[in-house]
């Protein structure tokens, strides 16, 4: 078992291991849970002898409004009190969406993350961040909450699809090329119930620690996070949300390197491309340069002071700046041919 | 122009006066206002120069997720970024409402109150406390989330009822109690206009903002702002909320006085008997001491460590302290009595 610690206001251990002891409660417990890991949630629930007991179906779809309705009204019927904790177990949709409603549930009460994906374990659930999507877009409303602790169950890993497992890690790989992490960027022989898996996953856990530690609320380190973000949300976007967040970072990452290259850095494309192989990625949406701008340019209206870029000049060294134009449209024009060219 | 500083966490000034000078948008602004206050509204639009104007129903049918959900999805509509600012202006219901879209929009935007009732002035509007309701309770959801400014328009007053206006300042009454401020105990010649109104509502917002900065979050010392407010709940909800708040705390302060009297503190029935007449307080639900102590020992549930009563042993002398039932049905019945006896 790994221990980490996230540092105030943070201020939560992570657990990583397999047959993690859960925590003792520090008042009554909501057990919110994905219908997936239904068997490790009853498991769970023996252990933890939670007063409510609420059973949600994962995915993108759930992480709602209405949803987060439900939640709270059964908080409410429960007549839960400020000292209850909300345990949210399931993967980012379930630990978002419960984290929030923790959040808000009597102006907040305490959650403990669950997470149940390489995804969620490696970026989801770390951080603080809670929210809902709106029609309009993904995560426009959610809280600052960070959960009393982060429990990452091995276990949850074993019956997860092996698609879903090697897509979760392709935010793993960017945490390696934001830190340098060698070992991040080689996740080949991963798979559930490997041994390399919990110090890979540790490792993971300890950059996306280190960066939201310095900078809480996404001003400026945090923003290093979006490393190949922008295109990936024009790449969801284009797709009706068809293709894998997990995908659309993988091709993120990819124009990233091409970007990097393009700027005088180190040529990162190989890697890269090797995941996309890794994780089965599709060929993402066809799409024009045209495109892409009208898209940045829309989302950039979401964003003070103008437009920056997230640019790896190196496995390390990773800058948030601003790009000229010219630039970036090499960078896609070369990103473009790699897709075109692209066969899975 | 009176203005008043709340410390840090909270930081921010509470501006009290007649044709207050909005300050400086750090941002793009949605202005949401109250259709009671609409002539308002459309000047401080022309002054501001909002993005975005949305008008509300203000009252607490208004106050429900549904609502909330409607101003999120107009914000996110109209692409407000994060250095966007909620100019929020109204009661009580709007600035809770409009407050908590500022605190979860993109997981927190600024915010500015603009109370235009004596109610949000000396209460709703400092403190922090935003949220909503849920048909299974009032203010069940929400977020502490302090505004950027507090702007008390006393001109919003002049078309306030005044019966409203009395009501609002129930509470202010409250606040006198608390702090041992004989000035705020004889709000008797107050009305829209005075000039002592502008000095009695910067007396009472102080008394508020010095509980709030000593207890952001409601542990202890902030407990004494729910003065009256056992009694007073259980009868909003024994009424179905027909009984306005004010007049609700009203009754609930009649009854701590006369529990403060029974545990041998000052009698403080008087200046209270003279506050029930001055709002023109209706009669209270009847019931007896069953359904109080009922409505107890539900609502008991939600609060960790037991049940504390919050007694008010002279002006200025406001204990939170576990009380025995004798002394609760003592005072209970000679509450009762008084409301028996009670014609306005």
């Amino acid at each position: 078992m790994t221990r980490l610690e996230v540092a105030p206001p943070h201020d939560h251990p992570v657990l990583i291991g397999r047959g993690l002891e859960p925590p003792q409660p520090q008042g009554p417990v909501a057990l919110v849970y994905d219908a997936a890991v239904e068997p490790l949630a009853l498991k769970l629930a023996k252990q933890a002898r939670p007063e409510l007991t609420l059973r949600l179906e994962g995915g993108e779809a759930s992480k709602r409004l209405a949803v987060y309705e439900d939640l709270l009204r059964e908080f409410a019927r429960a007549r839960l009190p400020r000292d209850a904790e909300v345990w949210a177990l399931g993967g980012g949709t379930v630990t978002d969406l419960a984290g929030f409603a923790a959040a808000s549930y009597l102006r907040g009460v305490a959650w403990l993350a669950w997470p149940t994906t390489t995804l969620a374990m490696v970026d989801a659930a770390v951080g603080g961040k809670t929210g809902v999507n709106l029609p309009e877009g993904k995560n426009l409303v959610g809280a600052f909450h960070p959960p009393r602790g982060v429990y990452a169950e091995l276990a949850a890993l074993d019956t997860l699809p092996e698609a879903t497992f090697r897509e979760g890690l392709v935010e793993a790989f960017k945490h390696g090329l934001i830190a340098g992490d060698a070992a991040l960027l080689a996740p080949w022989d991963l798979a559930p119930g490997r041994p390399e898996l919990e110090p890979y996953l540790a490792r993971a856990v300890t950059v996306k620690i280190g960066v939201v530690e310095r900078d809480f609320k996404e001003s400026g380190e945090r923003m290093k996070l979006n490393l190949g973000h922008t295109l990936a949300h024009a790449l969801e976007a284009a797709s009706g949300h068809a293709l894998a967040h997990g995908h659309a970072v993988a091709w993120g990452l990819l124009f990233a390197a091409l970007l990097g290259r393009e700027l005088g850095g180190e040529d990162l494309t190989q890697p890269v491309l090797r995941l996309l192989a890794w994780t089965r990625a599709p060929a993402p949406p066809t799409g024009g340069w045209a495109d892409f701008a009208g898209y940045v340019a829309r989302d950039k209206k979401n964003r003070s002071g103008g437009l920056r870029w997230v640019v790896p000049y190196a496995a390390g060294d990773v800058r948030v700046e601003p790009v000229a134009e010219a630039a970036l449209r090499a960078a896609f024009n070369a990103w473009r041919e790699h897709a075109a060219g692209y066969s899975g």
